[in-house]
């Protein structure tokens, strides 16, 4: 009972929205329009209306002639607590507490969280409503089309189905996460606004998205923790199988304050917390677009078995600054670049031109042609002494093309090696390199984004070694993945398991 | 003599390409091609051809009945030393050898480049030409549609006319940060390739850049210094009038080997470099975007008189999260967040909404209108213990939309204050933030990249202060540039002096 009721925020079979609205100005309309494509059962409630949006409108939940698994509040505060009274009469098994002016906004707003804690203790255990919030931007789940939002979707674009589910304290955060990780090509598993967290909280959510056979990653950006012991705890467990990625706001001071009156929560010692989230195997990051960028790279890829990092550039000077970002500790990752062997580099002699260079970072020049290109890529997949690749690519030069791209697929698909792609440019740089994306080669508009991705990919695959979760002494990390050790890698490219 | 003997290569009269082709895949065809537009007398030099791209053709530079500038030289490696003599003989006064095949690649284009430096060094000084390159892809300077880069437009979109020049010594780098500024909206002065640095070094293109009056910011990518006590005097005479922004790549032990085989060069240690580039004033960056970021922030806005910055948002977490950003030393700029007068709290208190934070960061809250964004923005440009603003913007919210772009922009033009906008999202959001960019606000899309590039207009308020440069204890920064102290600001949106 404890995991299994809070399945019904993400798969409800019934759903009631409470205040929804004749008015497309109101959020009540809103939640109620988009909740009309979702795949479950859906009721409009609100006393003042005989139809919403071409559905009959029922003046209360009572009155609904179904059992309703999950109830989205469109109300004002005071206006929600009445109508979690309501909830708990019906016997909804989910309450999503839209409204804002509770906790967050002071001393009436928390009697108000207060008068709903009391009503849910009232409830026998079994018979009790889970609640998300209240001041939650609702849920989103993209397979089931259930979407509580209340933002329009002409404003904000909603994100593809995917492997990617994010819990967020923030509700605006959150929305902004997931538009950025559209653009970037990431889909969505689940998200969760936690709002003001008074019933159900991210450890919960954790648990649940743990089990969950839809999500590859989990990410989490914070405020505070309800409970930080028991979050590091479930962190410890759980980063054996899947990757977690948190953003935990509140670190300096004036981050702190500003959390304090943004959802009202008190967050603890960032040294503290820095510490224990690494123990936890959690990888931390520091803003949006670093969270972004290391959900792709952990969703997509395998952790890496060691530090050594190849490079192909058509673009000598790319291949330096990549260089400086691998090895340098003070200003780049600290990882090493790989030493190829001389086998290697009779290999890459004979196939790239004259004035190629055969150390690493590999530039095949900018006469390069695709086959150039392909060559040195297969080389250093084949190098035991490679554990990572990363592909500098610009179809700028005359030989090199996006035919290219196929290739790169082919052999990603092939390999237990990581391939993570670096460009620089503009967006028809970009588009050129989509099918890569598209195929789940982790594609960054930047070298240092590149360096950094590929960084979390080796601190993933040292805390897992650390942990006793992966012996890859002798055997290739693909061999050890297609005897189904589970590291929430299941079905993905580049592990030999797809 | 000295300095204006290398304006030939941003303004020459006359202009010949020395291995102009009649086939479009050539290297001579494309620059002859992109040069047609130039605004100079242009002759095309080929003995195998009559007429080319409509011009005629003639069999070398003697036949040309006319003086010539400057002489573009499309030939292999050889071919390029045979064509120095001629450019000597012809009395041409700037060569750019764009062909490959020297210094850069072993000893037989050692041999070469050492045939050259011979040539030039027969000539008596007065008459010498000088050289650019060999190895370069040559220079590119928008406003006289001067153009020898041999990359076909169409592959490779040019930047505007603008107030940035860039001295790069790969020529792919140079390219790609065209590219990407081009599309963050940075307009071009002059664009440079040293390529092997044979005769004209970094050191004469930025005595030349520092006089020039349509260059705001110098930036230069380097592997190697030529002369690097000369840079450093240079630097720290020049960033007193200019900013000036320097990627030096090979810092890592990798990184130093791979420009050796890149470009042949040898540099030296990097923390040697890193001090010295430090107290002279440079603004070091370590990838593409950070220089490019640096350059749009140092070019727009005038360097900060303190640490305090003001945030305001309409979505709190953000806020929370770049307060963070900010403040922290060790995942962050180490800046300060301004503390908020009563006064001026007062004021937010009477004009936001009930919810809104009038802490810094001002949280103007989801419901926020235009107006209350106005307001919020008003009061911190007016309090004196505010250095900087970065307004979080979003319109993704129900009542805030671009009316509120002119609003800022008005705001902007009037302010000493800098003013620097961050947005989190995908190319809509962007797209909607436009004019602000166009008005030559600093737009960046994430929230760490306006922290700090606020961070780098810190550093360079504080250095000027070392050097005695701007005494601003009492008068406020715009009052003392109306009185004209060249800092490198004439005629930018943001100065009084606009």
């Amino acid at each position: 009972m404890c995991k299994s009721n809070i399945d019904v925020f993400f798969n409800p079979r019934s759903i009631a929205v409470i205040g929804a609205s004749q008015d497309s100005s109101k959020i009540g309309h809103i939640i109620a329009r988009h909740l009309l494509d979702a795949e479950s059962r859906v009721y409009m409630v609100n006393p003042r209306a005989e139809e919403i949006l071409g559905r009959p409108c029922y003046p209360d939940l009572a009155s609904i002639p179904d059992s309703i698994d999950l109830a989205v509040v469109a109300l004002p505060a005071t206006g929600t607590v009445r109508a979690v009274e309501e909830c708990v009469r019906k016997g909804v098994r989910g309450i999503i507490a839209v409204g804002s002016g509770f906790g967050e906004t002071g001393e009436e707003g928390e009697r108000l969280e207060r008068q709903i804690r009391e009503i849910l203790r009232g409830v026998r255990e079994g018979e009790r409503p889970r609640l998300l919030g209240p001041n939650t931007v609702g849920v989103y789940v993209p397979r089931n089309r259930l979407d509580t939002l209340f933002i329009p979707r002409e404003r904000v674009p909603r994100m593809e189905s995917g492997w990617w589910a994010l819990a967020s304290q923030s509700g605006a955060v959150g929305v902004r996460l997931m538009v950025a990780g559209r653009e970037m090509g990431l889909g969505l598993s689940a998200f969760i606004g936690l709002g003001n967290k008074l019933d159900v909280g991210e450890n919960e959510i954790m648990d649940y998205l743990a089990e969950d056979v839809h999500t590859r990653v989990i990410a989490f950006y914070l405020e505070s923790f309800a409970d930080g012991r028991g979050f590091l705890e479930r962190c410890r467990q759980i980063t054996l199988k899947k990757p977690v990625v948190v953003l935990k706001s509140g670190r300096s001071q004036a981050g702190l304050r500003a959390a304090a009156l943004h959802t009202g929560s008190l967050a603890g010692s960032d040294r503290v917390a820095d510490g224990a989230l690494r123990q936890g195997g959690v990888c931390r990051a520091y803003d949006e677009e670093e969270l972004l960028d290391l959900v792709l790279a952990l969703g997509s890829l395998a952790p890496l078995s060691g530090p050594r990092v190849g490079i192909i550039t058509a673009a000598g000077g790319h291949g330096v600054i990549l260089s400086d970002l691998i090895e340098s500790r003070s200003r780049g990752v600290g990882l090493r670049l790989a030493e190829v062997s001389e086998e290697a580099k009779k290999k890459l002699r004979s196939s790239l031109l004259p004035y190629a260079s055969v150390e690493n970072p590999i530039d095949v020049t900018g006469n390069a042609t695709n086959e150039h290109y392909e060559a040195a890529l297969n080389v250093l997949l084949d190098e035991e002494g490679v554990d990572a690749v990363i592909c500098i690519l610009v179809y700028d030069t005359p030989a090199l093309n996006e035919r290219l791209n196929d290739f790169i697929i082919e052999r990603f698909r092939r390999t237990g090696k990581a391939i993570v792609v670096a460009t620089i440019g503009d967006e028809a740089t970009r588009r050129s390199l989509r099918p890569l994306a598209e195929a789940g080669i982790p594609v960054y508009p930047s070298l240092w984004r590149a360096a950094r991705a590929v960084a979390a990919l080796y601190e993933r695959g040292r805390y897992l070694r650390l942990r006793g979760v992966l012996h890859i002494a002798e055997e290739t990390l693909a061999d050890k993945w297609g005897r189904g050790v589970n590291i929430g890698l299941e079905g993905m490219p580049g592990s030999r398991g797809a």
